[in-house]
Formats: structure tokens, C-alpha cells, sequence
């Protein structure tokens, strides 16, 4: 086993030139072998493997510094250095991350986890490297998929004006994480089927020099500042912009990566050296379902086929279907996603009316203004998106919807605690954000049944809505109680006296294992399913506030401008808030939250039902 | 007068072809004499004169619609609106808007303030035309300087795949707010100059065919799915993106103007019309100093000098001072804008410091994200911002400064209400969206010394740093009161007893004010600068709670996440709220607030020193 040799950092260059393509096998191996059982990124880094390894015989590290776009794609080069052992526990609580992480090693150079951001952070160590006079090779590694986000052609319109080196890898899979859409990507695909390009501007040039005039039009040509050359090679879109293109080159041939990137390296200025790769290579059943095995549960190797069968809807399945019925019933329901057609739920929807579903790309801020001017025009747009990238959109929801207070839904999947995805990930403050602007309204829904009802209501309010719910199966308790949703309105499941429950979404859940343990004690507990997080039901908490001698709020989201503090102010400004009632907010710390299994972090963070039932008990004292 | 003829929408059909050059003048020394009263965007409306005749010529408005990026350059389009007894009072408390608004008028199709929408929305607008089986012409207006916002690119890239018409009118000044910035305006600089490009495509054409194999050539090129055509013309970086591109046209011949948008109105799909505008075109002062008449001041008409000669420094002239200092003192001190030099006052500091000094366009992604970089590379980077703008970057301050905790401060300008650009622009958020991210420290200096401590305490923080100070004059009171900036820690002025006055920024000196009165009226009243909004200084907060029996706090933003929600909370979990000690939080309303003087503003909304000490002794009552 040459992958035995792989130990420290740097090992890589031990291994003999005509290993490699062994080296690359033994290490797909290892990663389906190791992404089988703990689940993670398959098919992106199935396709880099011979890129990172090209990256590492090329660079010098930790001294020369690769930043991963998204960063999922990164497993081979956490493997090669040193990290081997940290895949038994990838992505698990206190286990190694999914995502490069500067405080798991040096040779992390800058941590991502969102799209598009990696040519800005590396330009920005670049020109740190250029102010301190130090010499080291920048790289960012940069997916088709995430160049269709905007932030990355903020940073590429400014890496043209660079006269030092700065190398961006272009590692072109034809894919975000379901297709890829846009006039970029049709044009690389152009670039991809033109090969010949490069024998046609040499025929030009012949041609021309060999006719009467033509040589004073080859120097015309030549003069102009747009040279021929950006002309008619592949890359003119980015030549044009002001950057070196290189490419493209075939991303499992190590030795001619190498090459290239050593050419790379001579430019002076920003160069695009364009790599195909494919993703899920080597591996079957990634290859052929590449949006499946983007991020994997835990797989059979032999079938491909997820190894717990699911057998209880999640709340994304809920959103489809209730997405179907509602484009059925009115026409001018449209749906808008940001590259995750599958992920939210809406390739159903997609597929009975493909006239009414727009996938934008890694574009959550055009997806947000662009769902204004569909409900300027008339239109009930629906973004459905995950919470953690919809704060790319926070200025679009302010700016281009609200002010104009236009009836925009918005679907927010991924909310509360994600799990293994991580701090990047949690979708923790969206309530936050949401809630500081004018005009919005915000939901949640206790349940599956709810998720479907508040949908509903939310395609006929005449203003900007969002409903957020978190990643996984969909709560199937409590379906009993379905009080039809009211605005503003918050539901009461159980009315008791001496202890009010004001759970909002997914804690309702916990808040009944909660009353269950309190009644168990001899308490008497009410149970609120707050459903609006904005605006708060003041009456239903002035109510609760007159017949319980403690309120306890309860919600996945930071404490800042969540549930609890507006509840906390509605009984203070109502002076409500005395020694007949008392408040507890339960919310989740001011910190970021790593991955892990979300049963074990709301233990560790105290927003399961023990330790809560522990701060109630504690209070009642 | 023509100008007398133009009272409602459409007037412009009636005037003569041959009288079209007078009107444009006749308009301008309208805008000319109107602005030099109210102030306003001068500039920007005095170069979009013609092109907004043509478009109004051309189009059927309302039916057709035209959206008008950041929206500064609509003031002839109002005018031909029949709003023209508007400017009056332009940007006025309860006058017109300076931005188009729905609400003003159903010619105004989209609102809009910020940079780089107006081609999502206007996609919106197209789709929903598309969907509803509607027929009209869809416009955006989109300036040079909003193509360097990312999600102008998204937008394009979404606009590429379109086969229904939609029109992208590039007007193109050379200038964002400041000179223009990065490759792809050195792209369409190259696009200006090379005009003899048609002839070249001609004449290769007639070389290729003449020479032998050469038509198989030709041939071969048009068969390349990146059309020959494409290539050789300019706007190839548009044409590769899948737009058709038209232009340049002179953005002040009408007629020229009218013939073009009737060719781009046959247009399958998106088309851009490149018209070249002059900024300030046809007034001798913005001609010479576009970067002065883009917001202007009330000035003289002869001279173009401000009416009111400003005697007393603003905080922007501090920061640019601070700056200046802090530079020469530290080299690794690096200084961000996103296109405003001049606006943020960085300007001396990149002429100083040419090497550390980046204006990345209107780019306030990449600007955050790159300055993370700069940081992580070792530098001390300041983004200088104005707060409504730094919404744009919300996720990229969440996901790549703050959860590597990387030390970036933050120079957040027009924080608070500012006045005459109204609800697009008043910086009322920021406490809520940078409060509810972990990691992430807040302050606000009282005066300008406090400013300039504040900004040497924050180059030295090791962590990411926000400190936001208002638009306009800088307080030059309580110079005596300047306690070394210590962190976390809040500011005793008066230490009295009864009533506590906890203010925050610009808000100190308005509770100076309610304390002068509450204390002729006869009571005991402390004064504390909070100096940090996050953390809060708790010991400070409850030292205050002992000895007070109402602690009043005030800022200048939403409650929702603010100080005073913060308080409040730090309050009664320390049991500090009871009966002997109230407290009040005066904030600004859960609204977008509109344009007008701030001091009227303020009253309106009752954060005026009056409307405070109404509510307080009420409270004591």
C-alpha cells in the first residue's frame, strides 16, 4: 500500500512518478471506503483527487497556500497531510471538520464552507504577501458551480488589475450540485468542445500575413488592446476581463497538471489554469447519480445504496409536495431556487412546471431581487432556500423586497442546528435578521402537517413571509392540533397553569418532552406553539404571563433579536414581568457551533429537554 | 418655454423632433437650478438627460417599464412624469424622493438606491410579462460602475438564457461614484477605443475567402459555437456571456439613441445597449468634479460652491485624519472601500499610501471577503463603509471574518438616520446584524476625539472590530470627558443618582440635552457614554440599576438586537429589573424611515430630546 507511506505533510513527494496513478486509486479507495460509513462529500472529491495531489508535488507547503472554494472538496488534501486518521470521525462531534479549518491545521489556509469566496480571500493573501515582501505561490481552488456567484467575479474584476502571481484553479465539473445553469456555464461548455482553437489562430495568422494588406491588419489586430490571441484561444471571457487563461487541461492527469501549473506559476498576474474533472470519478454509482452522492449518508460501496432506508418524510419532502399542490391550484405561483433543485425540494415542482421554476445558480442575492420583480410583476415567487445562505441575501431582502413590502415568500430549509455540515452551516440566525427589518414575517411550523398549512397561507399574504424549518425527518407528533393559522397568531396545545411552554418550530418537539418530565414532577405546564416569530402573539403571551408563574421561551436561534427577547420585552413593556412571572429564554449560546450530531450538541449547549427541564426546576426554587 | 408643455407623462410625443436638443437643455437648466436649492444627485441626472427622452420616446410607459439602477440618475424621468413641481421640495421631509418609488408613482416600476438590482428585477419583471402572456418592453438602466457589483453578473448570467426580449441599457460614464475600478472597466475602455473593430471583421472576412483554404476558415469559425462575430466586435465579454450586445451609441444624440432601442426591441433575449454618457454633461463644475456633484450640496450656480460654507469638521474628515495616522504608524495598517474614496474619506490615505490603500469597485462582498484575506495574511485591514452598504456583505462579515475571529475592523459611515437619500439609505441596522454574530465586537464613539481613540484601540484589537459614527457634523463637545478606550467598558460622565441616561454614539449628545432639562426640571441625572454595544459593559449597567431608579437607553437603530433590548435582558437576568428600577429603551420604530432632515425626523419618530423627556416623566409620573 503506497498510501501507508502517507503520513506527515510533503510525504506525497517521496512517492515515484510512476506510483501516482496508483497512489490516486489507493486513495479514491480509501475515501469511499471511509465516506461509507460516516457519510460526507463523495463526488466532489472523487473528482479532485489528482488535482490536489498535482497541487501538492507543485506547492510548497505550508508555505504556499491553496484556499478550497466551498471547501468540500478538500478530503485529499487533509489526507495528505497528516489527517489520514481523522476520517473514522469526519464530520462527527469533536471529529475532524468537512470543511478546511484553520484550527485543524497550518495547512488550512483560509476556512470556507459557502460559495464563491475563495479567489477574494486568496487575492487578499496575496496582497499580503506582495505588502510584506514575502514569496509564497497563492492558490485558490474554484468550482464551475461557484463561479456563478457573484462575489467570485467581484474578485476576479479585481485580481485583473494584479501584476504579481496569483494562480486560480478552475475545477470545472460541468456541475454545481445538481446542473449547472447560466450563460457562464454555456460558455465553458463552448470552450470544452472547441479544441481546435488553438490551429485556427495560427491558419488566421498565416492566412492573413500571405495576403495583400493582411500584414498591416495582423498588426491592427495585435495593437488593439484586446490581442487576437484573447480572441479566438478558449478563455476570452476571462482574457477579456484581464486574466491569464490557461487550459484546459484534464484534471486526472497528474503530470500534465504539474506541467501546467509550473507555467502557471511564471505569469505575472492572475492566471486561470481550467481543469476538467469529473465528478464522482472511479466510483459507479457516484459517477452516474453525482447530485445523490454530493453529500452522502452513510452507503452499501457495493450498491451505492444508503444504508439506514429512510422511512419517515423530512420536511423538505413535506415542501415539495405542498409546493406541487400550490403551483396546481394558482398560476402565478412560481419557485425560485440557488443551485439546490434536489436539496430544497423543488426538482418535483421543476418537472410538472418547468415554465414557473427558475434555478438561478450560486446566486442568492439575484434569486431574492429577482423574486421582487416576479411579485412586482404579479407573480407569488417562492425562494426556497437554507438558512445559512440566505444571509448571502440579507441586504436583497431588505433593500429590494421589504421596502416595498412585495409578496415574497421565502421557504428557508436547514434551520436550527444542521449537524455534520458545521459552524458554516447551522442555520442559527436567521429569526435574527429577519426579524431587524420592517415588514417582515416570520413562521415556523410545530409539525409536517403545519409546515403544509403555513405554506398555504403564506402564497396568499400580501407582504414578504419567511417559514423556516430544520434539516431532517419532519415532526409527525402532534397532528391533532391543527387550529387553522392565523396571522400573528400562536397556537395553545395544552392550557394548563403554573408553567407556560412558548416553543417556536422544532423546539415544540423538545417542549413536550419537557412538560412530559415536568408533569411527572407534579407540575402543572401549559404548551404554546408560538408559530409567528414576528410579529410576536403579545396577547397569548399576556395571557400566559396572567396564569403561570414562569414563562419559558424555547428556539434554535442565537439570542439576539430571537423569540425570547421579543417575548422578554412584551412582558416588560406590558409590566408583566414581576414576581408573580418570571421569564427564561432559552436560546441557543453567541457562538458558533460545530459539526456533530444534533442530538449530542443541543445536549452540550443546553437546549435539550434535560438540561432545560433542569434550568425550569433550578428557577422554581 | 418647451419645458412649459411637459406637465404629464407622455408630453415629451407631442414635442417636434427638430425641438429635442432645446428641451434637453431646457431640462438641464432645470435640474441645474432646482439642485443648487435642495441639493441632490447632480451629476449622474445631468448625464442621463438624453438618454431618458429617448427611452421615453421610445417606450410606452407605464405599460412598458423602465428600472433604474441605484435610481440617483431618475430625476428627468420624475420630470417627464409629470412630477415637476416635485423638485421643490426634492429629498425633502414629505417632498419627493430622490430615488424612483412605487409609491410616488405608477412610472416608477421598481424602487431602488443601492447598487447593481436593476437587472435581476427586471428579469423578475420579464419573467412574470412572460408567464402572464403580457406584452411590453422591459428596460433596465444600469451604470458602468454598478457592472463592478456581483450581482449584476449573477443577474446576466440568469439573462443569458433568455428567448423573450429584454433590454439592458448599459449607460456608460466612466465613473462610478469616483473613477471606475478593475478589469472590467478597463474591458469597456478598450470597447471605447476600438471602434475600427467592424471594419477589421470585414476585412479578415475578405482576406480569409481570397487566400486558399481560407474559406473553409471562415467557415470553421462560424461554426465554433463562440460566433466569429462575437469575437471580433466589441462587447465580446457580453456576447460570450450569451447577451447580445449594441453599441457604442452617444448617449446624448437622441435620435441616434431612438434608432438603436428599436433595433434591441427586436431582440430574441437579452440585449445590452452600450451608450457612452458624460456625467455633469453640459455644467461646467460637475464636468470638472464629477466625484463633488454626485451628491451635492445646495451650491452657487455661478461659481458651483456650496452655499454653506462648512466650517466644523464631520466625522468622515476624522476617520480620514485617524487613518492618515494610523497608516504611517503601522505599516500593516491596509485600508478597503467599495468605490467611495471620496464618500468614506480615505482618499488622503490612499494618496499617501497608494500600495495599502483598495478600492474594489461596488463590490462590498469581495471587500469583506478580501479583507479577511489580508488579515489572515497578517495585515491589519479597515473597511471603511456606510452602513446601509455593509448589508450586502452580512454573510461574508458571518462566514469569513467572523467565525475565524479574524482581526478586520470595520469603519461603518452614515450609521444612523441620514436624511435626504431616506429609506434605502439610513443606516439603522447595523446593531441588530452585527450584533447577532458571534465574534463580532461593536462600539460608537460619542465625539470626534472618541472617533479617533476608538480607531487606535480597533488597529490593535485581535478580533474582528465595528465602530459606526453618523453622517454630518462631529460632535466637538464633551472634549473633557476621554477615559482611555478600555474593552467592553462604558464611560461615566455624570454620576448622579435617580435617573440613569445610558446613550449610545450620537446619542450621547441628545441625552445631554434631556438631561439639561430633566435636571432644570429638578431631578438627579447620571450620563453614561456605553461606548460598546457588544459586549455591553454589564457591570456598568447594573452598577447604574442600584443607584437609579429609571435607566433610560438610547440609540440610533431598530430595538430588535439593539442595545437597549441588551440591557434589558442583562438587566433582568441579573434580577436588576424590579420595582425600584425601571427602565425604558428608546430606539427607532420597527419602519424604513423616509428622506428629510434628520432633526425633523427625529422628532417625527420621537427620538428628539423633547419626545425623550415627554417619555420619561411620564414614566416618573
Amino acid at each position: 500500500m503506497l498510501l501507508e507511506k502517507i503520513e506527515n505533510p510533503n510525504d506525497i513527494k517521496k512517492i515515484r512518478k510512476s506510483d501516482y496513478e496508483t497512489l490516486a486509486e489507493e486513495i479514491r479507495e480509501f475515501l469511499i471506503q471511509k465516506i461509507s460509513v460516516t457519510g460526507g462529500h463523495l463526488g466532489s472529491n472523487l473528482g479532485a483527487v489528482e488535482l490536489t495531489m498535482a497541487l501538492h508535488l507543485s506547492l510548497n507547503l505550508p508555505e504556499d497556500k491553496i484556499i478550497w472554494d466551498v471547501g468540500h472538496q478538500s478530503y485529499t488534501h487533509k489526507l495528505l497531510t497528516g489527517r489520514k486518521d481523522g476520517f473514522d470521525a469526519l464530520r462527527q462531534y469533536h471529529g475532524m471538520s468537512g470543511f478546511p479549518k484553520r484550527k485543524e491545521s497550518d495547512y488550512d489556509a483560509f476556512d470556507t464552507g459557502h460559495s464563491s469566496t475563495s479567489i477574494s480571500a486568496g487575492l487578499g493573501l496575496v496582497k499580503a504577501r506582495d505588502i510584506k515582501g514575502e514569496k509564497r505561490t497563492i492558490v485558490s481552488v474554484i468550482g464551475d458551480g461557484s463561479l456563478t456567484g457573484g462575489m467570485a467575479y467581484e474578485a476576479m474584476n479585481n485580481a485583473a488589475k494584479l501584476d504579481t502571481n496569483f494562480i486560480i484553479i478552475l475545477n470545472d465539473n460541468k456541475m454545481s450540485i445538481s446542473e449547472n445553469v447560466g450563460g457562464v456555464s454555456k460558455y465553458l461548455n463552448n470552450i470544452r468542445t472547441t479544441s481546435g482553437y488553438l490551429d485556427l489562430k495560427e491558419g488566421i495568422y498565416n492566412a492573413l500575413s500571405a495576403t495583400k494588406g493582411g500584414d498591416g491588419m495582423v498588426k491592427g489586430i495585435r495593437r488593439a488592446k484586446a490581442s487576437f490571441k484573447q480572441l479566438v484561444i478558449p478563455g476570452m471571457l476571462f482574457e477579456d476581463m484581464g486574466i491569464t487563461y490557461l487550459g484546459p487541461v484534464d484534471g486526472h492527469d497528474i503530470e500534465g497538471m504539474i506541467k501546467i501549473i509550473k507555467e502557471a506559476k511564471r505569469v505575472k498576474g492572475a492566471v486561470m489554469v481550467h481543469v476538467m474533472t469529473q465528478k464522482g470519478k472511479g466510483y459507479g454509482p457516484a459517477e452516474k447519480h453525482p447530485a445523490r452522492f454530493h453529500g452522502a449518508e452513510p452507503f452499501d460501496i457495493e450498491t451505492g445504496i444508503p444504508s439506514k432506508k429512510r422511512t419517515e418524510a423530512n420536511y423538505t419532502d413535506i415542501f415539495s409536495t405542498v409546493m406541487c399542490k400550490l403551483g396546481q391550484r394558482d398560476e402565478r405561483v412560481v419557485a425560485i431556487t440557488a443551485a439546490m433543485p434536489d436539496g430544497t425540494g423543488l426538482k418535483r415542482f421543476r418537472n410538472m412546471y418547468p415554465d414557473r421554476f427558475f434555478d438561478v445558480g450560486i446566486a442568492e442575492e439575484h434569486a431574492v431581487t429577482f423574486a421582487a420583480g416576479l411579485a412586482a410583476g404579479g407573480l407569488k415567487p417562492i425562494v426556497a432556500v437554507y438558512s445559512s445562505f440566505l444571509q448571502r441575501a440579507y441586504d436583497q431582502i431588505l433593500h429590494d423586497v421589504c421596502i416595498q413590502n412585495l409578496p415574497v415568500v421565502f421557504a428557508i430549509d436547514r434551520a436550527g442546528l444542521v449537524g455534520s455540515d458545521g459552524e458554516t452551516h447551522q442555520g442559527i440566525f436567521d429569526f435574527t435578521y429577519l426579524s431587524g427589518i420592517p415588514n417582515m414575517n416570520i413562521m415556523a411550523p410545530k409539525n409536517k402537517w403545519e409546515l403544509s398549512d403555513m405554506m398555504k397561507f403564506a402564497v396568499n399574504f400580501e407582504g414578504p413571509i419567511a417559514l423556516r424549518y430544520p434539516r431532517g425527518t419532519a415532526y409527525a407528533g402532534l397532528q391533532e392540533f391543527r387550529a387553522p393559522v392565523e396571522y400573528g397568531k400562536a397556537e395553545w396545545i395544552y392550557e394548563e397553569s403554573e408553567i407556560a411552554l412558548l416553543a417556536v418550530g422544532s423546539m415544540v418537539k423538545t417542549a413536550e418532552d419537557v412538560r412530559d418530565r415536568l408533569k411527572s414532577m407534579g407540575h402543572d405546564v401549559s404548551l404554546v406553539n408560538a408559530r409567528f416569530v414576528k410579529p410576536i402573539d403579545e396577547e397569548t403571551v399576556l395571557k400566559a404571563a396572567e396564569n403561570h408563574r414562569l414563562i419559558v421561551t424555547m428556539e434554535e436561534n442565537v439570542a439576539c433579536g430571537g423569540y425570547g427577547e421579543k417575548v422578554l420585552e412584551c412582558l416588560y413593556s406590558h409590566k408583566a414581568l414581576n414576581d408573580s412571572c418570571k421569564c427564561i429564554c432559552v436560546t441557543l449560546p453567541d457562538a458558533y457551533i460545530e459539526h456533530g450530531n444534533v442530538e449530542l450538541l443541543k445536549k452540550e449547549i443546553g437546549v435539550d429537554a434535560d438540561s432545560i427541564v433542569g434550568r425550569i426546576t433550578e428557577e422554581l426554587k
